[in-house]
């Protein structure tokens, strides 16, 4: 698949319905544990994910629009969210829902063209990548998170389901982040 | 966390729910593609879900709560949703939301009991099993299933995401089902 932007823009859209869905029901014995050391719990990723809307995507893409491969961007601070979990999970819910709705309006009002979409810029660690890169990098962000928000939900039941554990990739040991 | 039969029927009732979020508005680049040899498209997960509404958990707890361990139920047939493979996306979506409304209604008649959650069956392959362990399998299936379904999403971007790609889990190869 070749990356399209309108695509993007809809999968970034989806991510704040999909977590609202997936959580909001959900007993605090499902969101507020983590599922092995040093991993997030539920809850938590939605803490990361509105730190990214705030320092990471929009930010960087700014920054490579600005200074191209001249200046490298920041690195992402993978603990800068810790702040936010005094937060309830409603409370994050609306957060992240809030800022990726500004994210996506500021996203839109740079009126991307193709060529802007090979535009470069530098990462402090990967070196030079693309504007198309960043985007794509998003969206792909977004699924791992949700990915992990189900496993963080899942490890709670772990110990319920038996024999059947066996067959239940998602139980396995996580990877490290 | 101990089981919980209202949080899992809640649990059950946000499934089909988060994935009409998740896939409704997606390219079909990214629903009828897999994500490597040997394993399914995001749409094929909606079949196979649908699938087992209809020949594996309510039938299965039927089975237990009928013949207890004296009978073990029927193995489950990982290809058995193949036929449902011509249906369209939305098709399967709306078919999998009223197959697991029904099993829910269904499984709310049985009035299940805590006496009721510890009865046992007998799994072919695994042995004794109980029917709070089934219940509980229900609903991590599910979760092992969205994050899957985000895992053939993501890896629909994999070349979009230049160097980024070693920073991103979901984009690891697929571990065997």
């Amino acid at each position: 698949m070749t990356f399209d932007l309108p695509h993007a823009l809809a999968a970034l859209d989806r991510t704040p319905r999909v977590l609202r869905v997936l959580l909001t029901t959900a007993p605090a014995g499902m969101i507020d544990r983590p599922y092995g050391p040093d991993t997030w719990t539920a809850r938590e990723v939605v803490a990361h994910l509105i730190f990214g809307e705030q320092t990471d995507w929009m930010p960087r893409l700014a920054h490579i629009l600005a200074h191209g491969e001249s200046e490298p961007f920041g690195s992402f601070d993978r603990a800068g969210h810790k702040h936010l979990l005094t937060l309830s999970l409603d409370e994050l819910l609306d957060s992240f829902e809030a800022h990726r709705r500004e994210s996506l309006a500021a996203l839109r009002a740079c009126n991307l063209a193709a060529a802007d979409l090979a535009r470069t810029g530098r990462h402090p660690a990967l070196g030079v990548v693309t504007v198309s890169q960043l985007l794509a990098t998003w969206v792909v962000h977004d699924l791992n998170h949700i990915a992990q928000v189900c496993k963080a939900m899942a490890f709670q039941l772990r110990e319920d389901v038996g024999p059947w554990e066996q067959y239940l990739s998602i139980l396995a040991p996580p990877a490290p982040r």
